[in-house]
């Protein structure tokens, strides 16, 4: 068994660096690149995911991998859940036919570049047929992937793995439920918060201080990362040695750029986390999307928005741009950056909204997937869905249905997990204040070194030792729920508003 | 055959992709890379590595490529180069047993650790057996490949294809002779010129926009290229449309920075300048290190060190660094850019002196590789020649045997690329003389593009299409020789310090 083990780990250490390449094409193509490479580039994607998919779906793994479960009792305890998730991996990977996975690559390729074209028209007509196409394989890729439940479970797997409708759906209920009396409450209080303060003009070059400043405190570990500029923000990288954030600077808003940086600074303390004696397998790996959403989340939100970091911050704010804060505060600046108002834009949305747009996104793919609607149907839907949760109505489809990228490149799954780091983060948040007494104390004074220890030992060194669910159990005692969510955004926007939630 | 043909390209494209890949990771190593990713980006490099030769030694491309070389009357004027060289190729990765392709990746590179430690103190005997393993496997390597002159003739034709001992002896013999009464006849001459100028202070962001401004004149595509910086300066990238040179800083050392960016992109126009729709093939590849380094010495010595370059780069100086060069002017310039003194270290040599210093290289790892002198004798045989050619002695090692990496690195066959880069260089030159009369009132006026695309022209575009010495006879109507070289360094010093060469 020992040997089968080790050659199977040489394996996949292998498999691992050669994703490391992957992730730096990547990397380097939203930052780096030169503007006339971009053909060239995507050949260098296509044939080295051409190995990594020809590597992963091998034969000799599978049946190494087979005879290990048929020998699982002889396994380590380290080696046991390496078997499991790698054996989860092959067998999802080999289900999916060559030909569908060439047709899915080709079709939302094509699509992504019809989507951005009709956008740009706000020609949903134009974009439909490509979208219909999309569904259709995406449907296929579903069946051969099996389900137990509904077709969407095999697809929400593929970002949030194990998780199914069943046990999502009254969660996203809750969270809806909940929301939209917030929002009404917050739309109709007196007391009137603004964000002006963070739509001044901040130079640039000095943001980007600011920016650095921030992520090194978190305990972002400059020798093993990286801060470049892309136009959307990301974390990626080729390991946890070597991890790379983006943000994106817009002078007039100054969130733009540093809660970019927060949240993917997050991102990036959980694969910089994780136990260099398992670097190369599952147990250095994230468990989910939701999972490393909860930490980019965490960091932006229920730290980077609270009120002791605007105390931490703000000072920072003088010595950075003494003139334009001149004759503000921390509290006006933790206003700003927390008032909350219905828009149409899902990635503008403030820290309230952002959640019931997913909840709309969620529902929609949902019934799409499962055939209760048609592509054609969509606008229709989606307004009527803005009008009652948001009590807004897109006046056109680039500012509705077309505004997100996701469904054109055949991501349906994706979003649920936006909102599931949402509800991670805050049971993660209720479990730390009571292991962390004087937390707030600790933000205040810019010390979050204690926060990500523990962050560190609770969540990141396991990889994925757990599942996110045994996870959730594990370090709050609890199943997820809304609740804590809910219980947060009821306090914190109770008090900003002052209103009773 | 126009399956196979098509299968085959196919085939070399996907590996042509996988090599630019593997380029990136090479170039983020040396400009991007996090300190700590050293150990993750070994073993990337390592697994793509693997990738590439399992690939490039694999059995279905063997009988494609033999399949092909036996109906190669079938095949049109373009696929018969491509076929040729790809057979080529396949048939050297071949011959390397595997075992010893790995234990001599293995025992580079820490041969190459070795030496960077014992050059530290210039304990030579504590590099000496990691080089004698080196030099075996090197021999070893030689005989796998097979020659039909010499043993070394293998080694050479690994960065010099089809150059042999026979035909390379003669021309190194006729450069020693040629150059040893230059630097004789110069260091007795009466005129004295100074390199003063360019050791002044000359601030480090201003070199930037000094060596960006003369790179795009020299029409290297910003679309598609980078210039960053390196502790070497290198040119890499991953494609003919993403070319990625690097220069580095010396703020009193003004040439490192300069030159190094000129030499970098006078390789960069190579590797644009490849006719675009060969991209993927052997028709847009580099034919030779040498043919190579003669783009890189044409720009930077016969270009660059020039009168009229001096008499449009002197404009910029006293543009971009008015207070440095305020009492100087072009000539000046051109002076102390062409100081001739012998020294101890190659990269550190003139336009004249390099040469020199590569031929005892030459002479010596022909010797070493032939068994007529031993690892031990190294320091004795360097030492003596140093004062034979230059009329100067290390007196350490550090200084002399142990200054540079490549036999570390078991690179033997290397160096004279070099040397050969200068010789095809002033061939190309005395050539482009004749057909662009008004050259140096172009150069003089930083009008580069009719020089480029006399290069693209004759040189870039055929790729791989003829050998080195094809091209040569073909563009210059004669074979390789020293002269046209030794008569640039005759006129141009001759006149610089008033003696008749």
């Amino acid at each position: 068994m020992n040997q089968t083990y080790e050659q199977c780990q040489a394996y996949m250490k292998d498999l691992s660096a050669l994703s490391g390449a992957m992730g730096l094409l990547g990397w380097d193509q939203e930052t780096m690149m030169p503007k006339k490479a971009t053909e060239a580039r995507s050949e260098q994607i296509s044939a080295l995911a051409g190995v990594l998919h020809e590597r992963a779906t091998a034969k000799q793994l599978g049946d190494w991998l087979h005879e290990l479960r048929a020998n699982s009792s002889e396994l380590s305890a380290d080696e046991q859940p390496c078997v499991r998730e790698w054996l989860r991996d092959y067998e999802k990977s080999v289900k999916i036919p060559p030909e569908l996975a060439k047709e899915l690559a080709k079709t939302t390729s094509l699509s992504q570049h019809a989507w951005a074209e009709a956008r740009k028209k706000s020609d949903f007509a134009a974009f439909a047929p490509w979208l219909k196409k999309v569904v259709d394989l995406k449907r296929q890729q579903a069946d051969a992937l099996g389900y137990e439940g509904v077709r969407y479970d095999a697809l929400l797997d593929n970002y949030e793995p194990r998780m199914t409708v069943k046990e999502l759906d009254p969660i996203i209920e809750g969270v809806r439920q909940g929301l939209v009396p917030i929002v009404a409450a917050i739309h109709e209080s007196k007391k009137k918060i603004t964000n002006v303060l963070i739509t001044k003009k901040y130079p640039e070059a000095q943001q980007e201080k600011l920016c650095r400043e921030v992520v090194v405190a978190m305990g972002l570990d400059g020798d093993m990362s990286r801060m470049d500029r892309s136009t959307h923000p990301f974390c990626g990288g080729t390991h946890a040695t070597d991890v790379r954030i983006t943000t994106r600077f817009s002078e007039k808003w100054l969130p733009a750029a540093l809660y970019g940086a927060i949240h993917e600074a997050g991102h990036g303390l959980y694969e910089q986390g994780v136990d260099p004696k398992y670097y190369g397998t599952p147990l250095a790996e994230s468990i989910s999307l939701g999972i490393h959403e909860s930490q980019s989340r965490l960091w932006e939100n229920l730290v980077g928005r609270s009120e002791p970091f605007s105390r931490y911050l703000f000072p920072k704010l003088k010595k950075y741009f003494p003139s334009v804060v001149r004759s503000a505060n921390a509290q006006k600046f933790y206003e700003a950056i927390n008032t909350v108002k219905p828009s149409f834009i899902r990635v503008e949305a403030d820290e309230v909204t952002y959640n019931l747009h997913v909840v709309l996104r969620y529902e929609i793919e949902r019934a799409l997937i499962g055939g209760d609607i048609q592509v054609k149907e969509l606008p229709g839907v989606w307004n009527d869905k803005m009008q009652t949760y948001f009590g807004i109505r897109p006046k056109k489809d680039a500012d509705g249905v077309m505004q997100d990228v996701h469904w054109s490149a055949g991501l349906f799954g994706y979003f649920p997990t936006y909102l599931l780091g949402n509800l991670y983060a805050a049971q993660w948040w209720e479990k730390i204040q009571k292991k962390i007494p004087d937390l707030n104390q600790q933000i205040a004074k810019g010390k979050f070194l204690v926060l990500r220890e523990w962050l560190r030992e609770n969540i990141h060194r396991h990889g994925r030792r757990y599942s996110a669910s045994e996870l959730v159990e594990r370090v709050t005692g609890k199943s997820l729920t809304a609740e804590p969510f809910l219980a947060y955004l009821h306090a914190k926007y109770g008090n900003l508003y002052g209103i009773k939630l």
